[in-house]
């Protein structure tokens, strides 16, 4: 039986450079990264912008995947030929096709070592599951989101992001490193396990249930009128209610958080707190709610599926 | 008697954004900023790269205010010809020239509140002394590296960085921004102080003299081979000894620090630790060493002096 191809891509964006340092570092020396027995391609997502050091270069790579964005031939910008590029080679339909994409984030919010799930295909939460039951790591369950599409993982049959922080952009921190690294070991050991059929999960996930997100306060003209409460700052995760500080105007007139009529009765946990990288999307935070979720019995057996699968995934 | 002039420039860097979060707010509400009775000219360093949120768009705008470099007409980098525009307008030949000039900066680094000064200009240090005074900020005495020079204050009278970390390039952090404020409204006090003869600064200046820069261990390709030791991240202002780990190999040998002779009888207290702006300047850190200097007794009058001259500075 075939060990399953698993694809670790590391500088999806170009100037998160604690993954692609471990990279370069595995490709090198491959026994710096226990495998657990798998077959493992090795990618920089985005090389050109890793180069510049920025985050990408003509377009957000990792918003880059959706399908008619990718079937569109008048689409030239850089990162949608790449996008293209890493479907071809490693994609269901590609030259070596893998089975699983795990993608190597970081953000400059203070989320830890996290997890990033999109949407809920069995696979993916039997994975996360497995990762969860192994290091505890707070899963951010990313949908429902029409402004935010086109996840590299999602081209995959099973996929998710690991993301640690807080870190600046540019920056190579050996904490960070490390707390990546024993990530993707586990992730690796849960796939391994699931391929040999001896995964044997958790009973409950616990998820962090992408609810919406939230811009910083605006004038007319669209120009910020206050930036993050400093009660607030560095507090990813950590539950916000009705009334909580959660912006400071210009002005100095604090603004308490005010939820949606959805969420008016549950607490909130806020993820991506000020990351740099948002400003430009107009997020200030995202807000989560909380839910355990009972393992369904068919999400082991459909990831397990999958990675015995043979010929074109 | 007129006021003295003194021009406040935040987002020299462009992704320097808590300077110029703040600055945007007292040209809004002069009032929200306590400028201690004087003149003050706000001033967004670099308005393009502030736009894009990059550090700069053709060359670094704080390395461009070298005398060759400004005079030479055949130099029409975006950030040159913004370095001669400040000067026109604000320089001690411009329009309205400034006698101060105070610079806000931020870093990736753990340094704190500090303040940089360059070189050894008797008006400095006497502002330097006096900030000193009243918050007790550590100063980064930047002198003798021919390797960075052009900096924007050195082209006034007076002037200093305000440097504040860690932070992220593109983040805006509340705490961050107090900091700023905090140190900006001392120096406008002392200056204040020191213009109307009423400054009594502290007998002894603490400074953090440069003594070098070290780059990572590099391949012989130029890849780097190392990164920061992780006892060493956020260890800026404590003291560096021979034999202290400071980086760590990709095959995971660490690598001590070695003094270069000239430093091999001191501790260094390094400075800068790990910024991300420094990776394409080859600088994973500077070295300082630590000297206690008595107030020379012709510092503040040379301060006093210059803030008191009317005309052409």
């Amino acid at each position: 039986m075939d060990r399953p191809r698993v694809l670790v891509v590391a500088a999806t964006h170009g100037n998160e450079r604690n993954g692609a340092w471990l990279l370069e570092g595995w490709r090198r020396d491959p026994a710096g990264l226990e495998a657990a027995g798998l077959d493992l391609a090795l990618e920089i997502g985005n090389p050109a912008a890793y180069a510049a050091n920025c985050r990408y270069l003509d377009r957000d790579l990792n918003r880059s995947f959706a399908e008619p964005l990718l079937a569109d031939p008048a689409r030239t910008e850089r990162e949608v030929v790449r996008a293209r590029e890493l479907l071809e080679q490693h994609g269901p339909g590609g030259r070596l096709p893998a089975a699983v994409a795990l993608d190597l984030h970081s953000t400059t919010s203070a989320m830890g070592n996290s997890l990033v799930v999109y949407g809920r295909r069995p696979a993916d939460l039997a994975l996360a599951a497995g990762i969860q039951g192994r290091l505890g790591l707070p899963i951010y369950l990313h949908e429902g989101d029409a402004a935010q599409t086109g996840f590299l993982v999602e081209r995959w049959p099973c996929g998710l992001v690991i993301e640690v922080g807080p870190v600046p952009q540019g920056v190579i921190d050996p904490t960070l490193c490390r707390r990546t690294q024993l990530a993707l070991e586990a992730g690796l050991a849960v796939i391994a396990a699931a391929w040999r059929g001896c995964l044997r999960p958790p009973r409950h996930l616990v998820v962090h249930r992408h609810r919406g997100s939230v811009d910083v306060p605006r004038l007319a003209d669209g120009t910020p009128d206050a930036c993050l409460d400093r009660a607030r700052q560095g507090r990813d995760w950590q539950p916000l209610r009705p009334g909580d500080p959660l912006f400071r105007r210009r002005d100095g007139r604090p603004v308490a958080y005010q939820p949606v009529p959805e969420l008016a009765d549950e607490p909130v946990w806020p993820v991506f707190i000020n990351e740099a990288a948002y400003g430009e999307k107009g997020i200030a935070l995202s807000l989560t709610t909380r839910e355990v979720w009972p393992l369904r019995p068919g999400w082991v057996p459909e990831l397990k599926a999958l990675l015995q699968r043979t010929g074109p995934l």
